[in-house]
C-alpha cells in the first residue's frame, strides 16, 4: 500500500492544498464511501449533498466548490482527471517478472523483448515482434508477423491475427479479436464467394480495445485506428474503417466497411454507421442512433427514441406507419380551409 | 439412459397420473417429434393440434387440456416447469472426475476444492478460490484472488478477472468475460486518461451468464448481479451496475454505467438502458427499446418499431423528420377553423 | 509469390484479354493504389475517375467500361467475382503440415484425420471427429462428439460444444461459439428454472461464422444453418433457428428462438427478428430494422431511422409520443371542415 500526503499529491500533479497538507492518503473512494485515509472527488453537482457528511481524508474539487467546504481539499481545474491520476498512483498494476511462461508456445523466429512477459497457454507465431515491457496475459494468440508495441498489455484471451500491428501502451481486453477477416463476398449466382482479406489492422499508440470487441482486417489496404482511440466492449469495426485520433466509442457501436471517422468524435452505446460514409472531426452521435449519410459538420446527431408505457407506445408506433398518409390529409385540409377563408365554392 | 415410469415422475415432482402410470419414459421431445418412450408437454395453446396425433408415451398438461386428451398424461399446474425438471432428470450432465488436468496452470497459492475439476489449458492464478464441485472447462482464466462458488460451472474459454466473485451454482458460458475494466476515462485536453477500475464484479448464486457476454468491474465499488439473474449471450453490463434478483435479459441487452435495476424485471433482446438510471422492480422492457429515464412503476415499456416494406417505410420515415413542423401546421389549422366556425374575419 | 500472365488468368477463369496478354501480374490492389505488377478491378461506377490514372498492370472490368479504357484489361461479366478468384489465386493461405501440436490436448477416442492439423493449446474431447484437411488453430475447444467436416478451418479460440456438427469447407473466426446453451427457462414462482438444451447446432457446408458470433444449440431438436450461409461478427442465433441456403447476415444481427428463415435472404447490420416467426426466401431486411411479424413475400423491409442534428431530432422525437393524439386532432379537424363546407351549424 502506497501512502502519500496531500502536499506530495499537490506537488506531483499540480494543485492547491486547502487545509492540512500533511494529511496522509492511501486510497481513493466515492464521497459516500470514503474512509479517513481515502481521497474522494467532486466533479458532478449532483454529489454536492455528500460534501457535508463525507468521512474522506480530503476531497478533490474546483475553486467554486471549495468555498462551501471546510474539510481538507486539493483544489484543481479538472477534479475527475486529477482523481484518475491519483487513483493510478495509489493502485499500481500488479508487479510481474519478464519472461516466457513454460506453458506458452512461442515460435523460434518470434522476437520477444527481454522485458516482455508471455503468459501461460499463450501462443506467439513465427515472425511476431513483441516490444519492450509488453505484458501478454494467459491464453492469447499473436499470429505470424504481428507486432505488439512497447508497453502494451493484452489482458487475456486476446487474438491478434496475421501481420496486424498494435501500437505502444495499448490495452486490449479479454476476448477482443484484432484482424479477423472482413465480411467480403462476391456473388456467383446464388452463392457467395469469399473475397480474400489482404490488409491488416493497424492500431496507433494508447488505443484501448474493450472485451469481445472485433476489428476486421482490411480487404485491400488496412483498417486504421489512430492514436488515443478508446473502444468499449462488444464493438464491431469492419474492414478498411479509419478512426481518427482520440475518438471514443461506447459498447455495441457498429461501424460498417470503409467508413472514415474524424478526430475527437464520440459515439454513444449502440450507435451505428452505414458503409462508405465520412464523418467529420468533433462529431458526437448519441446512443442507439443510426448514421446513414456522411456528416460534414461538427455537432451532436441523434435518432434515438425513448421508450414509454407499452400500450401508449403501440398506438403511437402504429401511427408512424400512417405518417405519410397523415401529412397528405393535413395538406388537403390546409387547402380546403384556405378556400373557405377566401370564400370560394367547394365541391 | 435413465428410465422412469409415469407414476415415479408423478411422485417425484408432484402431479396427477392420467392413464397408464406404469408406462416407461426415457426421453423428452416435442409433441410432433416424440416417440413411444418420450414424454412431451403442452404449454402453448397453438400446439393443441398436435395432441391428437402425437406418438408420445405421455404428455404433461394442465387440468383444462387433459379433458380433450385420451392418451397417458401427467396433469400439473405448470407443464413447462414440470417438463424442465423431467428433462433434467432424464438428461443428467456428463459425469466427470475431480482433479486438475495436467495441462492446466494452477498457482500454488490457489485453493482448489478436492471435489472441483480444473480443465485442460485452464489458468488459475494466485489466491484464487475454487469451491466444492466446481467444474472449470478448458481454456478458462481465473485471475488472482477470484472466487468461484460451490457447484458453479465455467463451460469453456471463460475469463474471470482479478478479485471477482462468482456465486454458487452459476453457469458461465463460453467467451463470457467477468470483470474486464469499465469504460472510464477523464479528459485531458483532447486526450483520454484512463480512470483505474478498482471495484469487482460480484455475481450472486444461481446466476447464468451467456456466451460472449461481458460484465465490467466497478470503478469504485462493485458491479453487483443478484441471485437468480439470467443473462443471455452478447450482453454488456457496464461498471457499477446493480441488477436485482431473478431479473432476466435476452441477447444484446446493454446496460450503461451505474444503472440500478430492480427485481424480477425482464429485458427483451437489444433493449438498452442509459447511464445512472433506476429501474423499479417488475419492469418489463420489450426488445429493441431504449430506456433513457428512470422507471418508477412496474409495467411494460417499449419504443420498438416494426419494419414494413422498404418503399412505404422510407416515405413514413422521411415524415418523422417533419413531425414537429406538422404539429405546428395542425395547430394553425385548428385556430383557423375555430375562427371560421366563430365567423370571425380572417386575413 | 505467384506470378501469372493476363492470358493465363483469362484462360483459367474465362474472360477476354484487352491489350497485352503477356503482361505479368503478381498482386491485387485498388485502382488508386495498384503498382505496375498489380491487377485492379472496376465494379462500382464511382471509381471510374481512377481509370485514367491507375498504374495497375491491368484492370478487370465489363464490356461497357472497357470502351473508355486504353490500358490492359480482362473483360468479364462480374468483375468483383473475378477479382475474388484472382485474389485467392495470388494470395494462397499459408502452408501448414498436418499433425497435432505437442501442447494440444486430444482425447484418445477422438478421430483425427491424417491430413488435419490440431494447433497449440487446443483441446479435442472424446468422440470428436475431425475431417480430412481440417485446420484447427490455437486455443480452440472441440467438445465431446462434435464433428468438423473436411476442409474446414477454425481460425483460433473457437468453441464447438458437445455433439455439434460443422460441415465441409466452413471458416469459423476467432471467439465464435457454436452450440452454447439456448436461453430457455421455466418460471417457478419468481425463480427461473433452466430447461435443459438437448439439441445440437448443425452447420452445413461452406458456412462462414464471424468473430465472437454465438449460435445456440436447440432446446429439443437442432439449430440448423444451411449450406453457403455467411455470418459476420457478433451475431446471435438463438436456439432452434433455421437459416436457409446462401442467406447472409451482417454484424450484430440477432435472431430469436425458433425463427425459420428462407434461402438467399440478406440482413443488414443490427437487424433483428422476434421469436417464432417465418421469413420467406429472398427477403432483404435493411440494417437496424426489427422484424416482429412473419414475412411471406420476397422484398425489402425496413424500420431504420437515420439520425439528424440532435436539437431538431429531439423536437421530432417528442412529437412521436403525441402521434396518436395528433391523428385524432386531424380527424376532428376534417369533420369540422366538412361541416363548414356543407354549411352546417357548428357548436
Amino acid at each position: 500500500m502506497v501512502a502519500v500526503t496531500l502536499e506530495e499529491l499537490a506537488r506531483r500533479f499540480r494543485g492547491r492544498v486547502h487545509g492540512d497538507g500533511a494529511r496522509e492518503i492511501d486510497g481513493v473512494a466515492t464521497l459516500a464511501d470514503a474512509g479517513p485515509r481515502d481521497i474522494a472527488f467532486l466533479a458532478n453537482p449532483s454529489f454536492h449533498r455528500y460534501l457535508d457528511t463525507t468521512r474522506a481524508a480530503a476531497v478533490i474539487l474546483n475553486e467554486d466548490d471549495v468555498r462551501r467546504f471546510s474539510g481538507n481539499a486539493l483544489v484543481v481545474d479538472n477534479p475527475h482527471l486529477y482523481f484518475a491520476r491519483i487513483a493510478a498512483l495509489l493502485n499500481p498494476d500488479p508487479q510481474w517478472e519478464p519472461g516466457v511462461h513454460r506453458s506458452a508456445t512461442v515460435a523460434e523466429s518470434a522476437r520477444i523483448a527481454a522485458t516482455a512477459w508471455i503468459g501461460p497457454q499463450t501462443v506467439v507465431e513465427a515472425g511476431a515482434v513483441i516490444g519492450e515491457g509488453v505484458f501478454i496475459g494467459p491464453g492469447c494468440f499473436v499470429d505470424r508477423g504481428a507486432q505488439i508495441g512497447a508497453g502494451s498489455r493484452l489482458v487475456a484471451h486476446v487474438t491478434v491475427c496475421r501481420g496486424c500491428v498494435v501500437g505502444r501502451r495499448c490495452i486490449i481486453h479479454p476476448g477482443a479479436v484484432i484482424g479477423s477477416d472482413g465480411f467480403g463476398y462476391a456473388r456467383d449466382g446464388v452463392s457467395w464467394v469469399k473475397v480474400p482479406q489482404l490488409g491488416r489492422v493497424v492500431l496507433g499508440d494508447d488505443v484501448d480495445v474493450g472485451a469481445n470487441t472485433t476489428i476486421d482486417r482490411g480487404a485491400l489496404g488496412d483498417t486504421v485506428v489512430a492514436d488515443g482511440v478508446k473502444l468499449d466492449n462488444l464493438i464491431q469495426i469492419a474492414h478498411n474503417v479509419q478512426i481518427g485520433e482520440h475518438t471514443a466509442m461506447a459498447a455495441f457501436v457498429g461501424i460498417a466497411g470503409s467508413v472514415v471517422i474524424g478526430k475527437r468524435c464520440t459515439f454513444g452505446g449502440r450507435a451505428g454507421i452505414a458503409g462508405h460514409l465520412e464523418i467529420a472531426d468533433d462529431v458526437h452521435v448519441t446512443g442507439t442512433s443510426l448514421v446513414s449519410g456522411s456528416i460534414t459538420k461538427p455537432g451532436v446527431y441523434s435518432s434515438a427514441i425513448s421508450c414509454e408505457e407499452a400500450g401508449a407506445w403501440r398506438k403511437n408506433a402504429a401511427r408512424i406507419r400512417q405518417l405519410d398518409a397523415l401529412v397528405r390529409r393535413v395538406k388537403e385540409l390546409e387547402q380546403k380551409v384556405q378556400r373557405l377563408i377566401e370564400g370560394e365554392e367547394l365541391d
